[in-house]
């Protein structure tokens, strides 16, 4: 299968912005009530009388947003091979229901892989901004990418 | 509001065991649906053919499964108070749909927060095992609880 983008296509220091995007209410309980149901994810009271002053996503939803982003935005159409892992994630301010998030992504490092051969490594960071432009969540994490030139068609 | 757990309850070494709990199919494609539709975390045929061999759920996933394991282990009783992030972490070996997933959490730092009195922060270490006892996912991360000092009742 041929793909739009490879792993040469990541260059270090190239940026994507990706569609920005409206954090929904009914999304941000249901993703809550499913995997973080705390009480100021999912009950309007509570969230009021805590310290966050109001309902606000699990990190997680955020992280899982910022995913549908990237593959809404050209994940689905590259030679993705799945990530190892994460270095970094900081949730800097709340997302609230209503939100308008956008996501930016910058390639820190790159590199093939000696142990697997037509595949690089992509760090890249995540910078989620809302309508305020306030900085909502960083993140840096690996991806893996076939080369190009290893899936030649 | 009187919780049953508070920040000195957790002291550095601390260990929890989390009940087991099955990786359901439907729950997989859902998860992967929403937020991290790759083709090998929502179409078999295609997860055949790729490296993984088969469906592989979303690690974000992974992340949120584990979560609601902790909320209904002991958080939801814990005087809980967000997260500012994590430092790392590492998807090990895949988690596929039937997988009985196990959760341990280990508290690695403590310490109480100058900026914010009575409140303490945690770094914890999760690590997820499969079935076959094979690591799947570990993490780092920080959680603030609130001390019971400073919320006596």
């Amino acid at each position: 299968m041929a793909y739009l983008h490879y792993w040469e296509d990541f260059p270090v220091g190239s940026v994507r912005d990706f569609a920005p995007r409206t954090l929904e209410r009914e999304d941000v309980l249901d993703f809550a009530r499913r995997y973080d149901p705390q009480p100021f994810h999912i009950d309007d009271g509570a969230a009021r009388a805590s310290q966050f002053g109001g309902l606000i996503a699990s990190g997680w939803h955020v992280c899982a947003f910022a995913m549908r982003m990237l593959c809404d935005g050209d994940l689905l159409a590259t030679a993705g091979m799945g990530s190892p892992g994460v270095e970094t994630i900081r949730w800097r301010a709340p997302a609230r229901p209503g939100d308008h998030l956008r996501l930016r992504s910058t390639v820190m490092q790159a590199r093939l892989l000696k142990s697997r051969p037509g595949v690089g490594l992509l760090l890249t960071r995540w910078e989620m901004h809302n309508q305020r432009d306030e900085l909502v969540m960083t993140m840096e994490g690996y991806g893996m990418v076939a080369c190009r030139g290893a899936h030649a068609d």
